[in-house]
């Protein structure tokens, strides 16, 4: 296709748009299917050092993209470009930069983007492969976890031109979509057993880096602690409504689940070039990556949406609520005898 | 499809037939390609909680659907209606219910089917999707990783009306089925190191609880305890069969492997609406899923099922046998010199 | 096909070839696509068991085939027959044997194949099933994890005759290869933290054993030890080089991932009856399973791969590096505007 062999100059000439990022669970207004040709999409991300409350008596140093974990989701369409405006705060205590796994070269752009406290750069790169896909921080060394697991990561959807396609190869169009972005924490504890604070990132590192050797996370939580997701803040939908679910975990395994539901589609990887798996119970995301899987939703309800390792998704955090509105459907599921006591002996001739 | 537009009032009219369930490794008497039009499917199943032997000096209370861990396998097609009666005994010491993976809202019925001891509900839900799923209690908050770390879980699988296909799209058969449930054990341990004994299933739950935080168990077994499907329990089948096996972890990955055989057909996930995957050493698991894979048998002998982590295989239980009985294929393998001592000089020769 | 219905004494007839085996990562001389028919394919194996250090004062009695952690890949097409000269030097201290994944019956060959020190023997096998797939030395009992995390684990690439096909079917031919064998290790440490070491594989078995059911490594390495792969061993490759990476890991998962570059294809499971996927930011390999992927280098300099699980990675040694050759290309990727100092009211209009 022409987009693929475009030459640098004739960039100049392509058209640029603004993206306004937005923070997760949420995900930037866009077009399914690409309006025109390839554009630039410039966003600007900066990053944020701050003390979260991962859980009630569990604070940490977060390390941030925007000021949430997860980072934002970015949005374009293969063959545009993207163009980043990445800000260092002065307040900032250490150097930062982004490895996008949908870009090509130079450690995803790890290697171009290294900017200290006070320092911008700017960073553009073509989106060849369609799919969802990390972004994370990289600064090398032991920074890379150090800053992975206190929060340093996102996510890119890279839309085909077309939009996406279902397992039979038709096009496929959802309602709404969300980006959940998983996040492994590994905080020390005193003698005592109660999590330790820091008075700032570096303070806290090698005592992280040494919970984080024995590979157990004391939490993995959705949106950065503990039920953000829930209550007020829970995902709202309607019965007849097709939900694409964006899903990161960029250092761990997850398996999500959505209780009462399904992936209808379920694209393995987060690949939109290859055909969606369909009827999943769980959709795994390998260590590293992000996935999207979609369903319409059938029945009003609460559902959870989880890590199906439920010690993770209960003991430690992963899980989320999500409120579907509708009318309930009797052919799909009945409560046909109330629970009641029954006659012991009869239900043995059962 | 008529069977995805019919409304309450023709359920009425289905027939109706009741499943025998039996305990795993073996599966219910079922037609792979269905007779006639949707049924309603009538089971029905019973919670027992039960002191059990996970491994020599591991007793453990068992939390069972119908005596068995795990549960039995239901066999339905994509279509019909499973109608469940579902007993609590006035013995019971907890309130259980049930979430299926493969039904549609209500928390997969979980939250329509929580009975006391003494009760008993009646749930009735539509089989929409194809493949196999886990089932597994789920009586809200703790309770949940609780019950399902021992032994709560069993799965269902909904065969398309027509039958299996293979990779190529066409109708496969199997000669034979089984049901593989893998459970891991979090059991806490004295101070001596000895596994420890409770009076009741609450009595032990903290300190359950606490070493499942771990994410390490201290078993991972098939059917409820170390070399519980070995000897006479051994599977058994022939040469030239083709061999159905489902497995299910509702909680953790797993990585089955058949020591001298294969996968020949591998259904991601356990959808039987994808196109299934060859030619599989090891077929992937995800957390909370069951999956199915087939074999034909070529060669006699024992062959081991595991899931390959060979440390959790060997040392932590997740092994199995099977007896193969038939003719030896030179073709295939041949032992063309017996281990004998050998001239080191000449073999550097080689 | 005529090579499925070959009987044993047609084999006499087919030509021999013998495969000279190299040490890891590289890969033996190999044709992509067959010349002729089904060959006997001699190959030689000798097993080695020696003190290894895995990190700096990390050192492991390593159990290995052909002395190399992993052992050495083997090559073949689909139809060939493998024929193996399996030698346990006398030097040896313990029995060891060889389970091939891609084999059929008999323990994948182990219970063909146990050598005592200082025998020999000779194993033929067919190879029926196109792929990559693991072999290591299966004993028995604890003496299974005890030999493969100890080292003793290689793969065998099962080609098709007529070459590897693309996700549309088409034909695929890649420039290089890489075999990346990944080890993960349980080093027991002294009172103070210090690895251990041990007079002989034997005397360091059950305190390996016992850090192995904690089912956490100490070490999670590439090519036998932290760094095995970079500086002057690091990758090489050029720029429009389509590379296949063939990871195996024969005990856990790994989660292959190329900093700054993708799987352009990823079989899974390493399954090459199967279409490949695309685009994949991390290629997921299941425990006890080898894999393949492959991508086309479109920007020079260094890239790391690694198992993105980052803690891994970093600390525990899942990482190597490779380096390439060529023009980068701006359209990819350039950095618009180098790092900077920047004003921050300025930034916030962006
Ligand atoms: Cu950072
Ligand atoms: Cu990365
Ligand atoms: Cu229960
Ligand atoms: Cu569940
Ligand atoms: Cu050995
Ligand atoms: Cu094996
Ligand atoms: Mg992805
Ligand atoms: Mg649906
Ligand atoms: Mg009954
Ligand atoms: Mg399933
Ligand atoms: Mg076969
Ligand atoms: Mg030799
Ligand atoms: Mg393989
Ligand atoms: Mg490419
Ligand atoms: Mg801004």
């Amino acid at each position: 296709a022409a987009t693929q062999v475009a030459v640098a100059q004739d960039i100049s000439k392509l058209p640029r748009v603004k993206q306004k990022l937005v923070a997760p669970p949420n995900v930037p207004a866009h077009d399914q299917v690409a309006k025109g040709g390839p554009k630039i999409v410039e966003i600007h991300m900066e990053f944020e050092e701050k003390l979260i409350e991962v859980a009630p008596g569990a604070k940490a140093w977060g390390m941030t993209f925007n000021g949430s974990i997860p980072g934002p989701l970015i949005i374009v369409h293969e063959g545009d470009y993207v163009e980043l405006t990445l800000s260092n705060p002065k307040s900032s205590t250490l150097a930062h930069n982004v490895d996008f796994h949908a870009a090509t070269g130079a450690l995803g752009g790890a290697g171009l983007t290294l900017v200290q406290p006070g320092e911008e750069v700017v960073l553009r790169w073509k989106a060849v492969k369609p799919g969802v896909f990390v972004y994370h921080c990289a600064p090398g060394g032991t920074m890379i976890p150090f800053h992975v697991i206190s929060g340093m990561n996102g996510a890119i959807m890279v839309l085909p031109r077309d939009g996406l396609k279902d397992a039979k190869g038709k096009p496929y169009t959802y309602d709404k979509a969300f980006y959940i972005g998983e996040q492994d924490f590994y905080l020390p504890k005193d003698d005592k057993g109660n999590f330790k604070t820091y008075g700032s990132p570096a303070e806290g590192m090698a005592d992280m880096l040494e919970v984080s050797k024995g590979l157990i996370p004391t939490h993995v939580v959705f949106n950065g602690a503990v039920g953000a997701i829930t209550g007020d803040n829970a995902l709202k939908a309607k019965v007849g409504e097709k939900v694409l679910f964006i899903h990161s975990q960029a250092n761990r395994a997850s398996y999500p689940h959505l209780i009462g539901g399904h992936a209808d589609l379920y694209w393995v990887g987060g690949s939109f070039s290859d055909t969606p798996l369909t009827s999943q119970e769980t959709w795994f995301v390998p260590a590293g990556s992000a996935v999207a899987a979609a369903y319409e939703f059938h029945q009003p309800g609460l559902y959870v949406y989880l890590s199906h390792n439920l010690i993770e998704a209960v003991l430690l955090g992963a899980a989320l609520h999500m409120n579907v509105e509708g009318k309930w459907n009797d052919d799909l599921m009945t409560q046909i005898k109330a629970p009641a006591s029954f006659d012991a002996k009869a239900a043995m001739d059962h």
